[in-house]
């Protein structure tokens, strides 16, 4: 039975997702992979390979991250209910399954998967507060919130983003479609919003790189596509969401 | 000069406010105040003692803690605003000041606070969330909450509240007014506000697990007074403010 994980976790003490290999110094980086891994495999007494949606990178949060894997074979057949609560019994607080759920054997949390949505938090201030701080990242200097926001209007659409992207995992083909690019302020805080199809390796923080600098003066609104700014602190960005095609009803074809 | 400073911490990662002793291993436990005291010092080039409003016990939160100082006698004299940035630029980002303020020589963070405000956060469901669970308390049962706000209004007043506090640290009266205790419901997030004139060791914290015992069906709302349930989890504490008597306009008496 193939199962379906909708994950959270705080990412200030993982190496990313992707589970590494160990270093020559002998200790394997601390990956959500790897540990989730380690607790299915202390669940089901067999090892199991877990596919995620997005391989976010070292730092980043999420709070809606997909991931799926396939019961092993002469192992427990765990109801979904029970099988997250022994998860989560097996895993440090800062990862958590929120919900396990059959999920039909063609799902595939990656390949299946029609976009995803991320947000970054921008805190306006001198300091991070303790309590939330570890999910943002901090400006201090003044931003032009409207030049930010034209900007953004100017980001959207359908293009090839690779220069918008960190190099390293090649693709084949870097043109995706960027839906959204919302910069909303609540208090001291900017929360940007980020709709595509799909994000390149660093692609959700250079964009947000870039309106900074635009949103302090470096860049003109009207040249910010053409002018791909720096990748913004992991710190600040989450996975909020991967989007799915809807299930097709039971039956139809 | 006497400076005040407002401060924020997480306290999951201190053994509590106050200052302790090295133990027989070496080291000291990381206290908040202990860490205050070392950017002091490295600050100002002596060393410098603090003085804070609350002793928040191992574990508990705050944003709103105060605690005051005098400049030591030799050492620069560093404009608050400077001071801040300077302190938060030694210390871990678990603790924040939030801002630093010329105090009158007479102000005292202890002994002029008129009361304090304490929140504390109970999360309703299967897992804390990553992001912000370091700041809450899970409960996994069905609580009646009709009967926790009963049993809340019952609590508040002016009376000895020793049977809610943790013995140990010896007081001339444990009389204390609760003169807020109130519980709203956020989704799925139980917030609990506590106010009165001072708290007793633990007093916070009980007076939450009694309501929780309330709630569970396990004391009834009119026996909670002269029934305390025992000392919730430090983790969803927070002490929220400091309530300091108005000053006094200049030149008034």
């Amino acid at each position: 039975m193939r199962l379906r994980l909708d994950l959270a976790y705080l990412g200030t003490r993982f190496e990313g997702w992707q589970a590494q290999d160990v270093t020559r110094a002998g200790a394997a980086p601390r990956t959500v992979q790897g540990e989730l891994e380690r607790a299915l495999a202390e669940v089901y007494g067999a090892a199991t390979r877990v596919h995620g949606a997005g391989r976010t990178d070292a730092g980043v949060h999420a709070d809606g991250q997909v991931a799926h894997f396939d019961e092993p074979e002469g192992g427990p057949s765990i109801p979904p209910r029970g099988l997250a609560r022994a998860l989560n019994g097996k895993l440090a607080e800062d990862v958590r399954v929120l919900e396990a759920l059959e999920a039909p054997p063609e799902f595939h949390a990656r390949f299946s998967a029609a976009g995803k949505v991320y947000v970054y938090r921008l805190r306006r201030g001198e300091v991070l507060h303790p309590h939330l701080g570890l999910v943002e990242a901090l400006a201090k200097e003044p931003l032009d919130l409207a030049a930010m926001r034209e900007a953004a209007s100017t980001l959207t659409g359908t293009r090839d983003f690779a220069p918008f992207s960190l190099t390293g995992s090649p693709r084949s083909t870097t043109v995706r479609t960027l839906s959204r690019l919302d910069v909303e302020e609540d208090g001291s805080l900017l929360l940007f919003t980020l709709e595509a199809d799909g994000f390149l390796r660093g692609m959700a923080r250079r964009l947000v790189g870039t309106l900074r600098e635009v949103g302090r003066g470096r860049t003109r609104p009207a040249d910010a596509v053409r002018t791909p700014g720096p990748t913004a602190e992991a710190r600040g960005l989450t996975l909020r969401r991967v989007l799915y095609p809807p299930e097709r009803p039971c039956g139809s074809r």
